[in-house]
């Protein structure tokens, strides 16, 4: 009998199929369309067996079976389940790889529940390559049947240093939540080496090949991350059409699959300010904006010479990066209260710290505040101290930045956001006046306790 | 026989039963508990009757019965929906005036239309007093009923110049959409006035009475409004207990009742970038982080001295308010091709002169722009007039209040938007290489159409 199932053949759900079988796992495979599924019998593997019906793949798992979808998230998702559930028995279990969002999987869970079968959703990080050679993977669903699905996700998972890339994260939909908030940082992430590349090439004039070199020196330091080297390879790698770097070919409009969006979203339902992740997003809305920005092409003027250095603007991406992480794990804190998942934030850490694409050298930064007893990362002594180092740092970036008319959304929203918390006065004092004054809404004094409504003098203007 | 039967007697139900009454119609009324009812039959106006039953309440109306619901959003108007049905025959007509959430209110209508009973979502806007002596009032529905509910919101509107502060919106929940996006507007001039007076008080040092002078004297000019009103009386206004001005014995911790919070998230879900919209949501997120503000108290060091003048303020808030409106009215552009509403902005506009929150000398620039034929507000020539004359304002209040460390969250965010407009480059290219590196997202060339996946080199870094 095979040991697993796989529900879509696509690149993500045939390179898992080989990282499995490349542990040792017999594989069944299921596609819709059997083209796939025959070029993975025409690989000729003794750990696959590829079947035209669904019936028939699962029939060929041995007991608790297991099947694994790996299709796009939404509809696709509750197809397979409805065609797979016939023939599975009490105590079988479907897992979910794709990029659900997580209040679907919750009700998929129910659902499933119902029936006594299992439902387990499992993020996957690290795109087609970390899928064959390790992603990190984001497990949640009944505790008690992890022992079951745990071993072959750990063992095709990311290694660090021997450690492997997958925890069981918690009940229900948070492994997918934990994917989803992993993606707004990872947008945030993005963003900010956007804006790094356009401070280095408009601030300081550098030319593509040198911020190549820049980023490939920072690789070497704290702010170490497969973004940053990614970042630093694309810079360097030229057109096969033109004479051009090849980035300099690609239009300045990016698209999204709508993780980053649904991030946001969530962080506005749990009245949480992830001004940082949300930016990054807008960022994006904001370059498909195409007849709005033609119509206001260079009101402002020209991006301007600014004379920034480059360790001013080092030391304010490692305080901005580290800021939109701790507002990403400060929704992961949130929401572990607030739907009782009882989340492991250091285990969280540590499991992206390889396979997946916001993998960094900050990680383990992260991972020592929650052992040194943080229990929320953004108030940390290790949080304490590098903003306390860099803050003015990123000030000079921003200021000089938006002064130059650079498009610098996430470092400037976190200086915002360090300004918030750094003011004597927010002012919410008149908000709260306001709201009285014409809604009745009632403030509260700051010399005594309870909500108080005043009759505010009528104006006579 | 009655003209309309009133359920919930609230404070904003009540002050609407003697608005309608004022106007020459007979109100019937219920309340949940008797004492409201109780203290209106008291105040013996021979147009109002009160019940004990919502069945007698509804048995005294004439035909078609028109059932006007004031109760809190969510299940209260549910619940009092399915006590009012059983007593309705088809084409009888209900209407919820609170601040219910606008896919609520479809699922209602669908709900009420399989019964063959009408029902309107009416947005109400302006507060207490607004009820009593005119709100401005935005409700939705089936357009052929409109002749029987239209007369008497018209009626107990808000008049400007002659005007009813009262229009037909569109089909369904558009009246709701419509309130709740207002409510949005409303939060982003609210802090707007906010950042003026911290503006005004640590970067010019003026004094409350000071700035509630200069605010009086705005509110002769082109940045007239209510809201401009009030927070100059609000400044004026001396405590009762201590020697203080009451504004600043008022805890900086802001409230909210959600629907700023719901714009964001419709603006989210509709891919609009309404950043100022949210950033005012998030500022009075902010306001409640008590802890981490203690945490990071003056980390960026005190407030400090600007050299701003009162007229550069007075211009940049003139231009960020236009843009605040520009992205709430971006949002109706957007929500009226989307869902299929056919909205008409110039109509919207004109019913929020008078009556609401955010009424406001702009309003009549904005019904000038569409009238004379622009289809997205943000890009018509009348902003862009604006937008040319005031944004270098703009850009020197945000330049030197981010500089003094002062908290201006709207300003900086119209500030970004513009920036993000102006800019020769987002970077965006640079964000569709990472994505095509990462997960062969693929992207746009810009010399050649259609997408195109690219096989990165690898880096060896």
């Amino acid at each position: 009998m095979q040991d697993i199932g796989l529900v879509g053949l696509g690149v993500m759900g045939r390179n898992l199929a080989l990282n499995m079988m490349n542990h040792g796992y017999n594989v069944s495979g299921y596609n819709l369309t059997f083209k796939q599924t025959q070029e993975l019998i025409d690989m000729q593997n003794p750990r696959f067996e590829g079947f035209e019906t669904i019936k028939d793949m699962v029939q060929s798992l041995s007991v608790p079976r297991k099947v694994f979808v790996m299709v796009p998230a939404g509809k696709p998702v509750d197809e397979v389940i409805d065609e797979v559930v016939p023939y599975l028995e009490k105590g079988d279990i479907i897992m979910d790889g794709g990029n659900s969002f997580y209040k679907d999987t919750e009700a998929r869970y129910e659902k499933l529940k119902a029936l006594g079968i299992h439902y387990y959703g499992v993020g996957v990080s690290g795109g087609a390559k970390g899928a064959l050679n390790g992603p990190s993977i984001m497990p949640s669903g009944d505790k008690e049947i992890y022992q079951e699905v745990g071993k072959i996700l750990e063992d095709i998972s990311a290694k660090y240093e021997g450690d492997p890339c997958c925890t069981y994260i918690g009940p229900k939909g948070s492994g997918h939540y934990v994917k989803m908030v992993h993606n707004g940082i990872e947008y945030a992430d993005m963003q900010l080496l956007v804006e790094v590349y356009l401070l280095l090439k408009y601030g300081c004039m550098y030319d593509n090949a040198k911020i190549s070199s820049v980023l490939s020196s920072w690789n070497q330091k704290e702010a170490r991350s497969y973004l940053v080297e990614i970042t630093a390879s694309i810079l360097k790698e030229k057109d096969d059409v033109t004479e051009h770097d090849l980035v300099d070919m690609i239009k300045d409009v990016a698209g999204n699959k709508g993780t980053g969006r649904w991030t946001s979203i969530e962080a506005l339902k749990q009245e949480y300010n992830a001004s940082m992740l949300s930016a990054a997003y807008a960022a994006r809305v904001m370059s498909n904006q195409v007849e709005m920005r033609k119509t206001y092409h260079e009101v402002l003027g020209n991006e301007k010479d600014v004379l920034l250095k480059e360790d001013t603007i080092y030391k304010a991406y490692i305080l901005a990066k580290s800021l939109a992480y701790g507002q990403g794990f400060g929704l992961y804190e949130d929401a572990s209260k607030r739907y009782g998942w009882d989340l492991n934030f250091e285990k969280i850490a540590s499991i992206f710290r390889d396979g997946c694409i916001i993998q960094s050298y900050l990680l383990q930064k992260i991972m020592d505040a929650y052992q040194n007893g943080a229990t929320c990362l953004l108030e940390s002594k290790e949080y304490q101290k590098e903003i306390q180092l860099y803050a003015n740092d990123l000030k000079e970036v921003v200021i000089h930045g938006l002064s130059a008319n650079i498009a610098i959304p996430v470092f400037t929203n976190a200086l915002l956001y360090l300004v918030q918390l750094s003011t004597t006065q927010l002012g919410a004092n008149l908000i709260q006046a306001q709201r009285d004054y014409f809604g009745a809404h009632t403030f509260e004094r700051i010399d005594q306790d309870g909500m108080i409504h005043h009759e505010w003098s009528e104006s006579h203007d």
